[in-house]
């Protein structure tokens, strides 16, 4: 392949490094990207006018013809190719158009999800407890097998949260006992104590939604946050690593002894109590911040100790990206989380918990209409079918370990425009620090290549569980490209 | 038909309603409903049993086989057939196994929609603009032509009330004016000014959802809010009817005057600036609460006159149930809302507006990663396909109509057990409280009929918008036996 030789030709990578040992996932992908019009091109251009007459399109990226799309290639109104690795935002785990996602969708029991939609909560259907079972608890982190399902990962995030307040009030009240009069009259003028003031805690520089609750809890940027109504929850320090993590090890434990002795601090201190802590393994939008695994299970014994729930927030790192199916697998943690909350990738929403306790001991007080979606339920099972015939796991471990090496070895090339590179061992949740990000990402699409950014500074790769090395040499020589 | 032979011999009806005008909508729908076993039945318990190992059963009515629910029907595990006036909560528009819905989504469209989902504020399909034109928009509340997307009603309503916020908070700011560099700050440990302490205003016994910022404005019940932190926002009195309304027209109307004045109080003098007003037309899970047009045009002065926004929740009283396709449409506001929230029957959610300003005048502020669902949005457009060729609006109407007469016939027979009766002109939009409610819709269901309650003593009847006056009689017949 061209993009191999060059590399090669300026030995840029070791040959030891196997490459195309494995068969492409999708037959019929392009071989390579190719961009033929400006970007957005005219039929792009014209049609973000028309949509923007109806619908907010400050945001737009390009519009895209999800029939043309395929494997890791999406394709736009102008006939453009991108390799995309990111994926709608993280969200698209096996390819598009996935033959095995098309015909487990294909069905009549799929129809009837979508036209009969029940209500889960009242009347689910016969099969609930099947798809669930093999489907989204088949998949369940270890030592959770219960699943409360949301629509996506805002609300997932909120269900958890009340599951916390309510188990954590309960518990304050004694299991079993009644609620007070006062509680059952001040709740309806939202003050206390039927509406406590308690909190959850979040880490600076998390996203965890856009919800009220779950905004009250994100720190990404000032812009997600504006002119929005927030709680009085404490943030904590996320460590701050510097890199290369080999070359920084001591002040980097440090300094991940100082958040977690801020976080035990304001757990014990913090003025409206603590119900819960809520740490995301790799903070995503917040700009790619990795900790070690001896920061989470230090995070694991605060909760244990203080008496606070600790709920890991997989919604961007779950289902395979980091080279396990839940990230939160790296850290081998002592005893599982409380909650693991989930959702983009996997399509489906909800959070995993073990405890039973945690399901409210009154009906009616976790619920809603919809309660979930068997739509996306059923889509999951299919998923998780793919990822375990096809080893997508396994693959996005072995693949990000050959685009890791490969990105070192441009940024050892290009010491100023990649900077920070992190994600070792990470499968492909890879990203680095840019110092002109956002002129490098819309770059990069004129080269063929759709790629995400993340905080202010950070270049994040998300590309789908059938990312081969393949399309890892197609990546590093367009960065190459780029970046010359 | 029985039912009929049966109540006319009682003279209970008035021969000159017209019935049986209309063909059936579902020529294979059962005759009748049929229960054949205990409720629950064996294989029902036995289902519910396996169900709650992985999932909270506590809110659980009975588990439904849609293979067999067809039409105005639901059928259970054990065979039983249930006339449906409840349909997963008021959220099922036109029966159970509609073949022009089934024929719709069962497309290669759909599927893509389903296995490529988008993030639509960056990557819209090429469709994307003509699916809202000729489904949401077309669809739109008189005066508003444009829509946010959102999953469900409870984040409809937060989407909002966050347009609200930012719209204001802009407002004071002056258009264009940046942030300051406090606001920037401040807002990322979630104090003033840029996270402000602004509110919502509803009215007690409203429900508008169940998620943190859409719970705080929720007043239906103790056990939807117990535990769970709330914003300090401001509740103003819905007015407290009394039946029949033609007895009591002065004193509702007093009542109207009262609650709109301390509404205006409210928005004055509440500590928490109020940056909109958020009500149902009808309050529905409150208890079936309804006001007048006069009450609903005072408080769009109200909202004109004091600068804040008006919100009107239709997630459950829209698409078609009361006669009308919005329920704000019977009212003839003087300008429109602001915003109008769905969900529910349209099973696509979101809010419509017409002001521009609405949009927030930067990117992604009002933004998440999937921003609605296609599925849904392809599947309202088929809804309101099958609304506008079948009339069903306007057989809600007739069919309402019909179905209110004969409640009054049998609450004149029934005073102690159908009190309040009320929805009159409204479709089929009808409750009326029972002194043993939670009783007597248990019982329902041992007579064949799946029918819902709201607040603490109403009996809501919802059924779907191809409820027919041959249903109608069956259901009037089933409560006279139920009341007999």
């Amino acid at each position: 392949m061209k993009s191999i030789t060059r590399l090669n030709a300026g030995r840029l990578f070791s040959t030891a490094v196997p490459r195309h040992s494995a068969q492409p996932f999708f037959a019929d992908e392009p071989k390579a990207p190719s961009v033929q019009t400006a970007v957005p091109g005219p039929k792009n251009q014209a049609a973000a006018k028309e949509l923007s007459e109806v619908f907010d399109t400050r945001s737009l990226n390009l519009l895209a013809d999800y029939e043309k799309s395929i494997g890791n290639y999406i394709v736009d109104l102008d006939g453009n190719k991108y390799l995309d690795v990111y994926a709608q935002i993280a969200s698209i785990p096996v390819g598009y158009n996935n033959p095995h996602l098309a015909a487990a969708v294909n069905t009549p029991e799929m129809v009837r999800a979508i036209i009969d939609r029940p209500a889960l909560g009242n009347f689910p259907s016969a099969d609930w407890s099947h798809i669930l079972r093999t489907g989204l608890l088949a998949a369940a982190p270890k030592g959770l097998n219960q699943v409360f399902t949301a629509l996506a990962g805002s609300d997932a995030n909120e269900l958890a949260y009340k599951a916390a307040f309510i188990y954590k009030r309960s518990q304050e009240r004694g299991v079993g006992a009644d609620f007070t009069e006062e509680e059952l009259k001040s709740t309806m003028v939202n003050e206390g104590p039927g509406s406590p003031q308690m909190s959850i805690l979040s880490f600076k520089s998390a996203f965890h939604g856009r919800l009220f609750g779950s905004l009250s809890t994100t720190r990404s940027k000032p812009i997600h946050k504006l002119d929005i109504p927030a709680f009085d929850w404490p943030a904590a320090p996320f460590p701050n690593l510097k890199y290369p993590l080999e070359e920084h090890a001591k002040e980097n434990a440090e300094e991940e002894q100082r958040c977690l002795q801020e976080t035990e601090r304001l757990i014990k201190e913090w003025h409206n109590p603590v119900a819960a802590v809520i740490v995301e393994p790799i903070q995503s939008e917040g700009g790619d911040n990795h900790a070690s695994p001896a920061f989470f299970q230090g995070l694991r014994d605060i909760t244990k100790r203080t008496n606070v729930l600790f709920i890991v927030d997989e919604v961007q790192t779950g289902v395979g990206a980091t080279g396990k199916f839940w990230a939160h697998e790296h850290w081998n943690l002592s005893t599982p989380p409380d909650m693991v909350t989930f959702s983009k990738k996997a399509q489906a929403a909800g959070f995993y918990y073990g405890n039973l306790a945690l399901r409210p001991a009154q009906p009616y007080r976790q619920f809603n209409t919809w309660l979930g979606d068997p739509v996306r339920a059923i889509l999951f099972r299919a998923i998780y079918e793919e990822v375990q015939n096809k080893n997508l796991v396994e693959n996005t471990a072995i693949t990000g370990e050959y685009l890791y090496k490969g990105l070192e070895t441009l940024a050892q090339k290009y010491p100023n425009a990649i900077q920070n590179l992190r994600g070792k061992g990470q499968g492909t949740f890879i990203a680095w620090d840019s110092p002109n990000r956002d002129e490098f990402l819309a770059k990069a699409k004129t080269v063929g290549v759709n790629i995400g950014g993340s905080g202010a500074t950070a270049v994040r790769l998300r590309p789908m569980l059938i990312f081969q090395k393949h399309h890892a040499d197609i990546l590093l020589e367009k960065l190459d490209k780029l970046l010359a």
